[in-house]
């Protein structure tokens, strides 16, 4: 009796592991957390090729969920199916932790995460310095701490991963919609939006940390097959179209030689 | 014709995704690369379960065979193997830049990697900061870099995952040795170690970085079903017997409280 908290990647319903597809297959019930990312494939596509019903366990309900989901992993095997890999959201290590205080049997499945999958702009996965979240400014009207945390990794010359926000539709949220009614009722953040959030703070705090030909990297659908890697002055990359989610962005520390060389191929990106 | 760059994750065989594991059994040519991180399996059980043969591309030819990969790879689908997600390792995306170079179509499939496998400690992927190797002072007696790196992360406050040496057998690379001779060829630096290097530096520098109750986190066979993770003053976990390879070692920054509280759990790991 173990709650097998699961990680499904990057992409598809063919991203899970080997190992997490047994397991899957082999537990007495299925849930999906869907409210933080986006996989494309659609919660029907995901019952069919796992070959079991899973029961989305969305934001509304998700604390009470959450308690239900680990009262019967003490009586059944449960898995918990979860975007990327489980240990890198904080939420998802409350439920580890809460299994362990509880003596619930807890296992993890690891799969790929963003935190990884960066590596792919050519930007090397251990100069990223703190990650950082860029919310819509219509939540944080007199958002800064964004820009704060760029300037500090660029003072130990780290890059900076911004994640870009993921507003969910309450309403959708809340009557409980499949996978795909939700995408469409969630409103994702584009790599120019993000960056004119953080144009709009460096209006407001003028400190030259963001500016018309500051170097970033924006990215979209890592892990997809049609994934897209732009580099370039941030002039350049606000008017460059990436098309669907979902979207992230780097601000780039001091650069070595083998990571300019990559960065100049997704220059070029059309 | 394509290269497929695809991610093995963190513990055996099972770990690739399905993806991953229908364009290895649908490719020509399958290339394993083995030298910089270990499976809990053999090479013949790799070529067991994938069903293929499974050629070991290892160090000491590697650049020789990269080379010859990319070239099969104009005429052929072929399968480099790796350990962990193939873009968070600088070689894998030197493989990428030069077949983007060379116009030879090339796919990453993604995998589970330390950078996310971290978050299991309970410590926030998003609050590392620079990501530092510690080799045996064997091989940089006057070493100074970690240490260095380590208080740039602490002055602002980032967390710092520090990977440990593998030093492998040359004779026993030469030779090419399978998977499971190699392993025992070679010389894995344990969170001990570890701590004993940050130590032999602190007693050279003394800046009070590391100390006897510097609270440090070790962890050992990460994604394995026999991880483990000891957290506690160095003192302490320097005695702690972390059993077999790969062990990996964090320095905390500033900690959040739910950061401190799961740390707490892995404090009292006997």
């Amino acid at each position: 009796m173990t709650l097998h908290i699961i990680g499904l990647g990057l992409w598809n319903q063919k991203d899970i592991s080997v190992r997490g597809l047994e397991i899957v297959r082999s537990c007495d019930a299925v849930y999906l957390e869907e409210y933080t990312s986006l996989l494309a494939c659609s919660h029907s596509e995901l019952e069919e090729f796992y070959g079991k019903e899973i029961i989305l366990a969305d934001r509304a309900h998700s604390e009470q969920k959450v308690n239900e989901i680990i009262n019967l992993a003490k009586e059944k095997d449960v898995a918990f199916l979860v975007i990327g890999d489980p240990v890198s959201a904080t939420t998802h290590m409350e439920i580890v932790r809460s299994c362990m205080e509880k003596k619930v049997s807890v296992s993890i499945v690891h799969n790929a995460s963003i935190f990884s999958a960066i590596g792919i702009t050519g930007l090397q996965p251990y100069k990223f310095g703190k990650t950082i979240s860029i919310p819509f400014l219509e939540r944080v009207p007199n958002l800064e701490t964004p820009y704060h945390m760029i300037k500090q990794n660029l003072s130990i010359g780290t890059h900076t991963l911004c994640l870009l926000d993921i507003m969910v539709d309450n309403v959708a949220a809340e009557t409980g919609g499949k996978v795909a009614d939700d995408a469409q009722n969630t409103k994702f953040m584009t790599v120019p939006e993000g960056l004119a959030v953080l144009e709009d703070i460096e209006s407001r705090l003028k400190e030259g940390v963001i500016k018309e030909d500051t170097f970033v990297v924006g990215v979209a659908r890592l892990g997809h097959d049609d994934f897209v890697v732009k580099a370039g002055k941030l002039s350049v990359v606000k008017e460059f179209d990436f098309g669907g989610p979902l979207h992230s962005l780097v601000i780039p520390g001091k650069l070595h030689f083998s990571e300019e060389e990559m960065l100049q191929l997704w220059s070029d990106q059309k």
